[in-house]
């Protein structure tokens, strides 16, 4: 039974949240989908090389190092994965197509759509492969919501909400952190883009926006004491226009108490409507206007083999899959993407059309005025 | 026991589906609240006579007419009760101040915020008692939640979403109805208005507004086989800026497919959250940063004694009151003003009040800027 | 329009909370039904006068009194509403059959089967019109559950699961009362009732029991500071064998922390599948295994006008009927049968088969040993 | 950073649903958990060698048989996995621990207590580590119902209900396979164990059992055309004593139309209650009777990082973790036991001790009397 495999060499530059996810995502994803091709963790980066050394100890890694240009230069390693502060990675991004590698880059992009493009047009013309972290795009469920809205089951859509909300910024006396002043940031980009990234998805693209973006936690004491004044938003709101005529609108707040992973969303067509809520991502409610009088209703859907890819992670419905198992799914996309097999999922360019949609909604609600955006 | 009781005697103009909401509340509420009035139900009209019979017979009104001046013009009725189409509201609520009789108008309290503010400037003049239905905000649930937020136990508020979807005008091979050609009418008019109504009843006075208003459904056929265009607007949405600092949206959607009465709202603070859902209207679930660490989590509060006036309906918690229940409690309030008692519970004032906001949230939309509203 | 009325002139003992829920049901019934008929509350009457001068007051009776036999023999009066305690039920209803009035009592009919044959026997031979409460089978979603069984909708049903939950005897520092030293009394009697009464509405014929009843709060303390032994279950539960050969389960409980009315239900069929909970009783949760692949999964059925009777509360969807809404279903029905239209919906003999099949699982946990049932 | 590490060889015997959540648990264990071994993925069985060498490239196993002796006697091999079907439990474990290996088996441990008994004494005369697949008790929200249990928030333990509903043995017409035929099979055993672990891991020791064993498909066609009859139970419940004194009563049901992996339980005490279901299992439902008046309600707590080890797998709150990770738990335990830091988190002893309840129960069912457990 001669296989064929491909090695793929991963350095990996971040240990925290997302560095963590990351790492998960390339143990799992081969593993899980049966994917012809070795997965090799080469180099883990940290400016914290104590930090290094526990995760490349913890998921094998077999070398750690502090600066993370001992990955983009070394050319052992075929894919830079970059988790580090978002003001960081359009350098590193460009050091790693400089140097020929595949780029996997967390959300969002870069804070500036200018320099989300910059990275995109580099990376297209190294003709190499990119990905960017939206993983909530690869439950199953929301796959699923994408292929009942294209097979028609809903008729013609006519209306979208979208809401991302988190309450990890609510306390006020929580501290000035640079997710406070860098340029770019907020609610805005860091949980609206998500919402407006699944509405495009969903729906197609996105014609016009009309923002509005408050700040309610004005100040805020950073590690040294003194208190700073809060430029970014903590709450980002549109009204959006897609191009297929349909209207709709997305929230992103991370002073929502009490929530803590409510990337919502409601669709609502001629024939059907669906609602969804990723505080429990293994369902997805279903109207049917096709159900017979009287024993209408909205159903929830629970993810099965039915569902693909959720039967790589059980055989048995109802089961679930965690919000790890999401990033495998998006690492295991990334890497057919890599190998030629498929499109990559969500690209640079893709990465770039949220980055663009971010600012518009930001400008709209500086300008307090309608945006069109180019499709 | 001497205890002197006022007598009311009722007209009822409409026997639609808010006339016996109107009825079955004349008849529940002296009983339900055990007030000091008897409610005699005097006279019923319905431009379909038999109509009028019937309601007569059914909720033991002991005239009926055709003709809405027979209750207006005679001088044995007290009180008027206004369910007919919205476009009349004016006219009839005109004719019974002038008569010196107490009105009670169904929402909107007219189609237009000049009519309105002329009804509300009348019946202020002729110093009798008006009242808007509004009886969303009748729920002991909905009272409880303006409870908590005024007592501190959200902390500051920050921010508050609102919504008001069903899908009654979904189907778009519905016909063409005075609804969709009323000036002043739409889904914005007619469910968006009770979102503003709870977004003021819970966080005070809206000084801005965004909106933003979409006809889906452009055209639908009469009653003879005419395609006929639809001017209002199927989803009515608005930014909202609060006198308080706090920001906020509101929706109103009738082509919202699978939802029968999406009553809901969210309000964050810094201290608490509270999520409601008129789907659910006897459980409010609430938030609170104070209880331990690995312990919070959105509480289902369900309606019980301890929230009045749940306890004059059942003394048992978790029993559930029903639609008509509110509307019992909206006009037991009514009463008790009529009797001096208590302030009016949502007069011409407050129904004039919401008329505005719409029509700034319209005009809004059309200019594509927002606007400031006066308090 | 020449429509011949019958007057009904009613009786009412009692002015707890089952008393006034009657008198809502009769002031309401009429109404919201539009029967062809008068009902005139003529006495109440209570062992607090005074109580029942506030009762007659709020809810419109001509007369009140301390001694419930003047309604028993007072010759103008019909209809007598017993809600006295447990304890009287058969004296005043054996009083009130001689008499030749219907009569309508709260469950339980009497705490001993034996007493409850003796009444069913007594109003059967008297030819009168007898109705014992049990509300919960009014509500429409769970009539609409019996009619979807009974069509086959569910295919073979296979097994039941019942459950009637509340919390009012949670709390051990609460007094010892009547409820604690009647013979027949407890959990299962008042509250296993209930799922008792559930199961064989909607599976027919219970053949078989085995229970299990257990105190777990052996003593409390009188009104007078004594400690005082427990006699009854707080906790009672049935394995059952339906004649149809499905098998099921019930548990009433008083000692629930949490639930306030936890009146739950699964039904499985071969074809499908349904799940109840009066927490939110306007709601009927349905499987259908003839839903596409990948599109199944419980669907929640709000109630509607498609559900009767919910249409003569509402004719719009989704906005609920309350618990005062099934008295007054219950009423409707009662005094169809009175008038003749209708078989009476759950007479005196239907309470004596749930009292039956009380003192059989009583019994069969007594004895340790499974017990049948007759038919 | 001198880190002594061990390294443990695994052979896997099995490559179906429970043989792919071995893997994965062994490959996310290590590095979820940071712990200081390194797992070898050495051999794989199964009868079909060509699914064994598939499972063997896409999980990393350097070897493939078809002979699972294969790896009993490989002197390489430190820990046997065994997720064979449930009649070679007993053949395979001994095999292993006669060779001196760990064994971690599926549950059920063996199909008769008798059998179960003879592994677990063996193991213990053996001196190796084992473990049985109860995963559902690995969950950090199971695991914290019982620290608050323990803890006495919730204060005297007072009733227990359980469930273990799914429907992959409703259709009457699926085919007749081991399941059904294997002494010691069925829905109790299969399901209904889940269940009673539950019980025992919340509340401790049952003391009586009094069973319900229910066949309701009596007959299958096998794989030839034949009609088979059915001896093993499609619904098995049981009534509970435990030691406290606290009762309960459970259910295991394989035909539950509609239910996917409905593993519920509810708690009930004196001070407060939790409900949980393991259809939503990153949610736990509390109540508390000390929350202020008119405050009470079930919270929804959402898996966190305060409720360890879920902040293993992610850091942020309610991102949820699946039922892959629940056995990376699993196996990371059953890794701390072997490495001696732990003790065994549910070793062969206590699969024993379910396969004695199991069969107590269905002896109680078939002689239709309640039997004592033995402590």
């Amino acid at each position: 039974m001669a296989h064929s495999r491909t090695r793929h060499r991963v350095g990996l530059i971040g240990t925290g949240f997302m560095g963590k996810a990351h790492a998960f995502g390339f143990i799992s994803a081969p593993r899980v989908f049966d994917l012809p091709v070795d997965v090799e963790l080469h180099t883990v980066a940290d400016t914290d090389l104590a930090a290094a050394h526990v995760a490349a100890r913890a998921f094998g890694f077999a070398h750690a190092t502090a600066d993370w240009r001992d990955i983009t230069r070394n050319p052992e390693i075929d894919i830079v994965s970059i988790t580090a502060p978002n003001a960081l990675h359009k350098e590193m991004s460009l050091a790693a197509i400089a140097a020929g590698k595949h780029v996997y880059c967390e959300k969002p992009l870069a804070p500036l759509a200018d320099d989300a493009r910059e990275m995109a047009d580099s990376a297209e013309r190294a003709g190499i492969r990119t990905q960017v972290g939206f993983n909530y795009l690869c439950n199953p469920m929301v796959v699923l919501a994408r292929e009942m809205i294209a097979a028609g089951e809903l008729g013609e859509i006519r209306g979208f909400r979208g809401l991302h909300a988190e309450d990890y910024m609510a306390d006020a006396d929580g501290p000035f952190t640079f997710r406070h002043e860098s340029a770019g940031g907020g609610a805005l980009a860091d949980l609206g883009s998500h919402a407006l990234a699944t509405a495009e998805f969903l729906l197609g693209p996105i014609a016009e926006v009309m923002g509005d973006c408050v700040t309610m936690i004005g100040e805020r004491t950073d590690g040294k004491g003194v208190r700073r004044p809060v430029d970014v938003d903590d709450v980002g709101r549109a009204f959006l226009r897609f191009a297929s005529g349909a209207s709709g609108s997305i929230e992103g707040n991370w002073i929502a108490t009490g929530r803590k992973m409510q990337h919502d969303f409601d669709v609502y067509g001629s024939k059907g409507a669906l609602s969804f809520s990723q505080e429990r991502f293994n369902e997805l409610h279903y109207y049917s206007v096709g159900d017979a009088p009287g024993r209408q209703g909205f159903r929830r859907i629970e993810a099965a083999p039915e569902h693909p890819p959720y039967g790589r992670f059980c055989v048995a419905p109802g089961h679930q899959i965690g919000f790890n198992d999401l990033k495998a799914i998006e690492v295991a996309g990334y890497l057919a993407a890599i190998t030629g097999d498929r499109p990559e999922p969500f690209n640079f360019r893709a990465g770039l059309r949220i980055q663009t949609l971010v600012e518009q909604v930001r400008r709209s609600a500086r300008e307090r005025r309608w945006l069109s955006v180019e499709n």
